[in-house]
């Protein structure tokens, strides 16, 4: 069995060996910025980590975990547009080293490339993965729909929270894994197993970095805790905290959201009182440690011996205690 | 033999059925408004006449038919964000009708939805049917790049500048034929004729293009004669002028183009006046023909009889003599 970092290397290589080195520079240099520019390699990872739950030739699956990766690159380059970031992993996102019409144009080079990685792949079941990558992507630009609609709106409830984030995160990672596991050679029952496995992950996952802006420790987290607080971003910490709180609190809740006159520690401090008061925190932790539970059951029962599953248990924990 | 406007009616018709009509209806609207906004559905008729010059089953080649006529309306959408267009086909732009967010996602969504009808098609050379696409698709935003590139250069060449609307314009003229030939069944050699008289067709039709801006009639161009000039436009007859004017023609043109404080008539009738001295027209004129007259030759290579192609004939004269 291939261990987490030898995966990530493995993946690292390939992405540097496959580099674009033609003309016109201006229209790749940007991608090749976007695919050297670190990150954990998660998703691909799971492609790889699914393919060898089956089969020791994790090779066949290399092409299809490259397209997914890139496809995720791609909509974090056409996001930080949406969102204006100016940082991505440390440095200028594209449309700010660059500009935005060519962060628009090289995203959609980029995103024509991850349909040619995934032309390559070898697999009897070739048209089900397109398929399921192209299905997913489309979920995807659902997800960021939603998550921008969201800014604007005031009634967002936590089911449609957890649709949109299941949307903008949980899919890719689920249909990383189901890919794998099909490349692989995994039986139906086996591959949507992992697919839910992915998909219960990813929201686990989500629900802890929402819960980390709040509760986190500022060392392991890597940025300022309260920063969703102080954007008024609608989290599922707020969304159930307007839920649970009674008239008076909801009132001070609103006010403290809509005060252009406090400070923004004031601000955290405050906001986090009244989730302290509803028990937000518990709550949270609880639905995370729902989600987690399921997706490790669903695991459980893909059907081949404890030993292969170990890595991909690890790659789940390591997601979940994550620093960002 | 389908006729041109039979086959305009079934892609119409084809693209009202399928019309997306599911939530998040932000993200599928601007989809929606951008296919049912006309055209002339050029290139989805290029490749059911391409296929048909094969088989009688043109209904095999539906699925890639949408496929390029909406990849083709998803790069309109992104380049009109870029250009910062307002209006195409006499209705507000996406992104002024909506935002330049929804045009960013909605165009995303729509090359996915691209993929989605390719990946329909049933035919035995599948995969090679998703290279050329795939390979297309690239092109285009290679040849939307020079084109950005191009505005803020001074020294663009003629064969540069060719390569440029190839890339845009011609190539998904090129792959609609040859896709639509291989689903009908052509041999290699006929694909590769159709792929290359569709592309000559491009080049010709772009390069009418440019000319008409000039030397239109404004009642069948249907805009105001000389855009390209007053907004100092690298089109095929400025390259050409700069290319053959004497140093006082040169001067003359660069003074002209620069100059602020003459009329917008002004500025069209002094450079007119120089592309007439430099027989600029006739020149052009000369390639359009050129290649008008490889195309013709290529189409005519290819084996099936005369009577079969006479449709095709058609639209490529049509093309060059139409009105924009």
């Amino acid at each position: 069995m291939y261990q987490i970092n030898e995966l990530q290397a493995i993946i690292n290589k390939e992405i540097e060996t496959r580099k674009i080195g033609r003309e016109p520079f201006s229209l790749y240099d940007p991608i090749n910025y976007s695919l050297s520019n670190g990150g954990k390699r998660v998703r691909p990872i799971l492609t790889l980590m699914a393919c060898n739950l089956f089969s020791e030739e994790i090779n066949q699956a290399i092409d299809a975990a490259l397209a997914i990766e890139i496809f995720h690159n791609f909509t974090l380059l056409h996001d930080d547009i949406m969102d204006k970031a100016e940082i991505r992993r440390g440095k200028p996102t594209i449309h700010k080293k660059w500009n935005e019409n060519t962060a628009i144009l090289s995203g959609d080079a980029m995103f024509i490339k991850s349909y040619d990685f995934l032309f390559e792949t070898k697999t009897t079941k070739f048209k089900e993965v397109l398929q399921i990558f192209n299905h997913t992507a489309l979920e995807v630009c659902e997800g960021q729909q939603y998550d921008m609609e969201f800014e604007t709106r005031k009634d967002v409830s936590e089911k449609e929270y957890l649709r949109m984030i299941e949307l903008k995160t949980s899919v890719l990672l689920a249909a990383a894994l189901k890919i794998g596991a099909i490349i692989g050679g995994a039986g139906e029952k086996d591959a949507d197993l992992l697919y839910d496995f992915g998909k219960n992950i990813g929201l686990a996952f989500q629900l802890q970095d929402d819960l980390l802006d709040v509760y986190g420790d500022t060392k392991t987290f890597g940025k300022e805790i309260g920063g969703d607080i102080v954007a008024n971003k609608k989290t599922f910490l707020l969304i159930k905290a307007k839920q649970l709180a009674g008239k008076d609190d909801k009132e001070l809740l609103e006010k403290f959201l809509n005060d252009q006159n406090i400070t923004r520690n004031e601000k955290v401090s405050k906001v986090t009182s009244i989730y302290n008061k509803l028990g937000i925190k518990e709550l949270t932790q609880e639905i995370i440690t729902e989600y987690n539970t399921r997706a490790m059951n669903q695991l459980q029962e893909v059907s081949v011996q404890y030993e292969r599953k170990t890595e991909l248990i690890k790659l789940a924990e390591s997601l979940l205690k994550r620093e960002k």
